[in-house]
């Protein structure tokens, strides 16, 4: 039962579904760092789609890219963001919530269904850690991003009492 | 005399000014949650000025709507993020500051008077929190934003001692 | 040596050779806060790179600006959070990292390189700051900001234990 596995079962399950090397991407650009704890809070960079070395599905959703090829961009890039925790903390299991997520789409002018592309974050989120992916979130159409991305997506994240 | 009414009465007044029913929009989409809270603080997710079910002033701000269009959707999101805490913690009046307010404004690639449009939203928090609406703010204009609103305002929101 | 220096002298020398008058920008619209403090956190609201009253570099990258052009505008932006750093607490050497620094960059539509512009940002914090410089970043390219600003920057800051 999927219910039963761990948030680190689920994570590992899914990464093989997508094909990601959750051992490949755990970089920044070497200007900054991925990620930096402050006591119970993780802050995680921007990160965009990228996936052994390349970013993925490069493009403006509405125009080269479809709904669903931006929505797989987004889930790639929470999935990054589940790996650098995983680097930095050991487990999944010791997250309590994710206290904000912003997602960056880069849209035309005219694609106004933000949001079903942010549901690809969201979904793996939920899908992960269940409860504790629960999270508030901004969404909003940018017109450029790093890379020719199509979306980018940071977060800061609650850690459990237990892990202090 | 409006000084001496509490943080709540200032807000209840200004929602019948504004027509706004405080009751009828205090959901996200479902995929995430409009409110987490965290030790003192309150992360409040990225909100457009839906009223009644409905996004008010939708388009470009320099485009089908006027600054003041403009103003008036953002002091709606900004409305609707009050609305969202009252519901969560049951008074205004445990506010001590807003730690950050980002405003992001979909506008004309010419419009440069994000800073106005932004005013919308602090005006609000002044009006209605007196020295508690004391907040960071970083206005951006961006080129969609969902539903095609003209607006949104995500925030953090750090709560008084005697709160906790 | 620059390594013995303290990270308010390495400022002042940065910001003398930048012509940087630290004490003349220290100021917000009126309408928001610089700068909040919470506990050992700092919020910097969005800076854009103002000097002597005046925009710095106004434009679009990739249009009017070129990128050495943007990356001098970054690094205003990024002075001037260390110039109300210093102002709120007295001094640079009470940094620990900065969690947060989001880097909006107003750029044309194929602009990619906006990591580039973004390391004008993290080149002054790793230079002022040393490792207390670290922090994670987040940039995107906006469609407009505030005053024809080409880039805004915004922080959250953590301090060392020993400023509590």
């Amino acid at each position: 039962m999927i219910e039963q596995m761990s948030c680190d079962e689920r994570f590992l399950m899914l990464a093989k579904e997508l094909g990601y090397d959750i051992y490949g991407e755990n970089t920044a650009g070497g200007h900054y760092a991925p990620l930096i704890r402050h006591h119970d809070e993780l802050y995680v960079s921007g990160l965009v789609p990228r996936m052994n070395g390349k970013i993925q599905y490069p493009g403006r959703v509405g125009q080269e890219l479809s709904l669903s090829d931006a929505q797989a961009a987004a889930s790639i890039s929470a999935m990054r963001g589940l790996a650098l925790i995983v680097d930095a903390i050991g487990s999944l299991d010791k997250i309590k919530s994710l206290l904000r997520v912003t997602v960056y789409v880069k849209s035309t002018a005219d694609f106004v269904d933000l949001s079903d592309v942010a549901n690809g974050v969201s979904d793996v989120f939920s899908h992960v850690l269940g409860d504790a992916g629960k999270h508030t979130r901004t969404t909003v159409g940018v017109y450029q991003l790093p890379k020719n991305a199509a979306v980018e997506v940071d977060m800061i994240v609650a850690l459990r009492p237990s892990v202090l």
